[in-house]
């Protein structure tokens, strides 16, 4: 779970960084920019910040966002029904983004949040650039996190089913918690 | 027809219009930007330029760049076997571009090719300005063109086959011909 002013901050914060990549947002679209803790209550390690441009039954594009240090969890897109699960091609705009897929253990720029040996089984590291693109086939396991500089790149895929994705980690609940500010209520009452 | 000269000039063009908009772009992909001159052998009227980022057999994602007052022919994308037709949803990057689709008539800020009447079919305009975005159906027809400024919009789409996109006008072949220059030959000779 996430405060209502922590998730306000880093939503704002995930703005700013998309518009100094050079992407513009409207202010309507900056309110919407989702900000996922996986559950972990701990965003600023583990989560992963979202503008979906549109999602429609057949296509997604999306602007992500990692904080600097920022990891987002080992998960991967199973099939569903008739589709062979979610497709999806990462094209990085700014900043650097490490990310992790099975094959022989190259991990050498990025690390695995500590305690979490477990939960993150991939250790093929691709170290991405801006105009670096990456397609990953269904069901591939992936990961990736931000260095210092953090990272804003493009998430172009198949029918996005965010609620079916499947995590290492068995601690991770898809969909975040936003709790009220104590104080902020109370200020409004 | 294009000549070479005359394709890489407005590669060239269309190259610093994408990186003037804050899109990125290799010296490798500014090279693989496509002219297309819909066989009219008159691009900067009837023409279109095209950077695909990539292209799988589920998605597409791509920057086009209009030249100012550049028009792209009526046009839409039919059905190919199980595929309904190709599903696109444009987002405006720079610029202002013009959209036409089927409906009440309500063209006024652009205009139809002087002579081909007959080839544009549409006439209920959009007026698109960055992060306004329109999905377009399968099948739907559609043309679209840039007023003095140019645009420059990603078109993130189902599987691409561009090939056999159908035309209202009947000139219309969409396999761009590059002739060399002769001049160029002679000097290389």
């Amino acid at each position: 779970m996430i405060k209502r002013s922590e998730f306000i901050q880093v939503q704002q914060r995930a703005a700013d960084m998309i518009r100094a990549a050079g992407v513009q947002l409207t202010a309507a679209e900056a309110a919407r920019i989702d900000v996922v803790d996986f559950g972990l209550s701990r965003v600023a390690v583990e989560g992963v910040q979202v503008f979906t441009m549109f999602a429609t039954e057949r296509i997604s594009a999306k602007v992500l966002v990692m904080l600097p240090h920022q990891t987002e969890p080992e998960h991967w897109h199973p099939p569903v029904g008739e589709d062979p699960g979610k497709e999806e091609t990462i094209r990085v705009i700014a900043g650097t983004l490490n990310f992790y897929i099975p094959g022989v253990d190259t991990l050498r720029h990025g690390w695995v949040p500590p305690g979490k040996e477990s939960c993150y089984s991939c250790r093929h590291e691709i170290v991405m650039k801006p105009c670096d693109q990456l397609t990953l086939r269904p069901g591939t396991k992936h990961w990736f996190q931000a260095p210092a500089e953090g990272a804003v790149f493009y998430s172009f895929s198949t029918c996005v089913r965010d609620g079916l994705d499947r995590f290492t980690d068995p601690a991770i609940v898809r969909q975040t918690q936003i709790i009220e500010d104590l104080e902020l209520l109370a200020a409004k009452s």
